[in-house]
């Protein structure tokens, strides 16, 4: 799809820059700032796709994510200073990224020759959005911010299930992409407004 | 085989339980405590999995092992406040554990279609129980415990190379494996009981 | 090839000799040494072929990888205490290693069915001699090495680009390989001699 591919490369571009920042926070050198631009970028499906056995993965048939990763870590360089002021618009980008991921994600596992368990394909979708950032951090030697702090995953996998949900209505395919993407970056800002957290104590 | 399958989703139980009280005690959210139980509950199986070929990887194609680890992740948060009262009972479970999962991957990897040498046999074996554990550490941001603390990879790898040493002869193969999960399960105990360790000065 | 299988051996044997001190100086037990080792030596490789999905992983098919590991392994052990005068002996063996890696790499990328872009095929070249180290760093919970000191992954990225420039030339393949190579240790080796980075402020 189009649109798809596009959003695709607009959210691997926005992770690579939240990679690059974390990276340039932490003194790395140029190469590590791309690195962790890389794996914050693409973690995640890479991951999606090793595990289904989806090889090569999604990132080595097509350079356009590569150029992407290149202009995001580029950006994160270049507006560093300016990135305080780029935190909102960073929350923003990010929130479409997990939504974009998420549905992508979602959709590989249902369109996989392998007939999934619904809680796997979920599953496989939740992965796609959330797991660049988590070897992001485990690159960066800290805890995964997304163990410990507002609910990141759990939006991801709200909008999984919805998507699944109105599969079964008469909807048009791309309507329902829509709404569950909605419902994803609706719940994660609604998420860091009100600091919601899955805490237990 | 049956036995097998309901071992191997105990086995799952067990570090997931294991997995997720490690998270607890580092303050995780409930999807952080979810996926330490996760990775440290089928981590070895999905590497085993990943780098011999075998995809998509195990817990993708039967549902109980996500239903197992749900369980045991609900069960450590529970009996949370009880965890030193379990703390006997894990240790016993975690060993019946490794047990398992070291005998089961040694299954795997000799039934696999391409032939592996003897060495990558046990070495899958080891990894199959041991690696869990590695990536539940490394996502907690701590060093693997295995690597300085009691024997642990160690009586896999002596279980793993007697089941292979027993093969040769003309015994029932389900006791062969009762064997070598008996040996597994008394070398480590013995390690545990007496601070057993591989150091090196 | 044969001199590349040798080289290949010789790589995978040095590389686990620098994992095997770094496990040794943060006292990790026989077990932890070994699996640095290990990683160290075959870490880059193996991501190279899950991500590309040429599964079994190479180590898994030829046994002598292993055997290379477990000598370089107890190298460190024994000589250990030697180490500060092998300092300069495992910094040439490192930058022989990364170089003969990232070849190999780049060779196997170019001649994997799947046709590769040429930026994809100089990323796995590059990851090939590289992320072995990354994994180490990971295992021993530190930040990895490569993101923040001299030049290490730049000299892989120019042998791959200089290998890939020159095979449109008529010279012999081997040759190109020696030329590559050739570059690849100049340029790391200055990188450390003259303390380059590729730093930002």
């Amino acid at each position: 799809m189009h649109f798809f591919f596009i959003a695709d490369l607009v959210g691997t571009f926005v992770f690579a820059v939240s990679g690059a920042l974390a990276a340039r926070e932490r003194n790395f050198d140029l190469f590590g700032i791309f690195i962790i631009a890389f794996v914050a970028a693409v973690g995640g499906g890479t991951l999606r796709d090793v595990i289904i056995g989806r090889t090569p993965v999604f990132w080595m048939k097509e350079p356009l994510y590569v150029l992407s990763i290149f202009l995001g870590a580029l950006t994160a360089i270049l507006f560093q200073k300016k990135a305080g002021y780029m935190h909102r618009a960073l929350i923003l980008f990010d929130t479409l990224g997990i939504a974009v991921f998420t549905i992508i994600g979602t959709e590989i596992a249902l369109s996989y020759p392998y007939q999934f368990h619904y809680s796997i394909v979920v599953a496989i979708g939740m992965m796609t959005a959330c797991f660049g950032g988590v070897i992001r951090d485990i690159l960066c030697n800290e805890i995964p911010v997304i163990f410990h702090k507002e609910l990141y995953a759990t939006p991801c996998l709200i909008g999984s299930v919805i998507f699944l949900g109105l599969r079964n209505f008469d909807f048009f395919q791309g309507y329902i992409s829509l709404i569950a993407m909605f419902v994803i970056v609706v719940v994660r800002l609604c998420a860091i407004k009100y600091s919601l957290q899955l805490r237990i104590d």
